[in-house]
């Protein structure tokens, strides 16, 4: 399938390299292109610069979110939670609608110092939030609740005997998920309902932060046990 | 060892009976131990009568608050998020300096219908209030991240192949609570840190109640799978 991932940062590029691996075509969405391969250093997070990370994944193109919008027939929010409304408004309404939006951002709030903090919680989420505003896009938050490499290779770890959450709308996008995610490798997919369930796996995260500090490994996970 | 447990609802009832059960003596407080036994109908949870139940558990004495905690070498939260730091109050700070109180509690808001919201999270938390409130009481929050039964009858599920986690500021209290958890059955017990931790494991009930929705059964749990 066409695929337009948005965001360039790990989780954006470790789904768009999956994807690939998978056999998809992958459109990497960011806000300028120019701009984005200009950049000669290491990210925010230690990262090597995009372009080159691109050269060693010659298959995926780097385009203006627009045009990923557009080309992808499957979209994936991989963009800081606090750009991701700004990201899809500039994708353009246009280009979204009637699609499905794989959305696996979180709303992390850096600015009070670690660990982040929520910017919306308890009474709302940022899944329900870009459900709100582009009313025609099927939105399902899904793989926010993981590290990067266990979302897409879950079988890397106890194979693959965790859990991920569903959380959506639109009874045929989860469907469509549910394969793309079965394609990865999960075994143990739980649809927690509507949108409105975005709430609870995202208030996830604070204690996701906790025991990562705690057991200081990245590859962890939790399987609900039922 | 002699245990106050505060709360007469459910939890409270049912870490009482697993304590007797265990060869400890329990006294269980409550504001008003007349107001208490005076009610005849079901709490508001459906649950029978204190007063019918206590004759059940003959075992167990319904005192007040400052009597539970004069009494308890080791004391249990239990109450209503919503009522914690007045019945902390009403137990009086001399008579909880210096002890252990294993914080089971949630700062659940059902004023905005159900789900409940928290009335406290993300940047604090119940079990960091209370810390903070009291600061010579051994704050260990705990067992909040699952029902009652599972609480004290964990190898009721998978064989006890799930976790429960542990935060609090004093090494020699959670190692207390540890041996309490174990004797109940518990065999996977995380520490996450100190009392800050609290604000991941209480912001986990958001996800925990739409769990509970989904699955539509009362005996789930997690498992942190590393």
């Amino acid at each position: 399938m066409k695929i337009g991932v948005f965001g360039t940062g790990i989780v954006g590029r470790t789904i768009a390299a999956r994807l690939v691996e998978l056999g998809h075509s992958v459109s990497m969405g960011t806000r300028s292109p120019a701009d984005t391969l200009a950049r000669s250093g290491p990210d925010p997070m230690g990262n090597e610069p995009v372009s080159a990370w691109l050269k060693q994944h010659p298959q995926i193109k780097l385009v203006p979110y627009a045009e990923a919008a557009r080309e992808g027939e499957i979209l994936v929010n991989a963009t800081n939670g606090s750009g991701s409304l700004d990201a899809l408004r500039a994708a353009g309404e246009g280009n979204l609608n009637g699609k499905i939006l794989m959305d696996i951002s979180n709303p992390l709030d850096f600015s009070r110092g670690m660990p982040p903090t929520l910017f919306i919680s308890n009474t709302d989420s940022l899944g329900e939030q870009i459900q709100r505003t582009f009313a025609n896009l099927k939105v399902v938050k899904t793989l926010n609740t993981m590290n990067a490499q266990l979302m897409v290779n879950p079988r890397s770890l106890a194979d693959g005997n965790h859990t991920v959450f569903l959380s959506g709308n639109d009874a045929g996008a989860k469907e469509t998920v549910t394969t793309l995610l079965r394609s990865f490798g999960w075994k143990d997919i739980l649809d927690l309902g509507d949108i409105g369930t975005a709430r609870g796996v995202e208030m996830y995260l604070p204690v996701w932060l906790r025991m990562w500090s705690a057991l200081q490994i990245p590859s962890f996970q939790i399987k609900v046990v039922r």
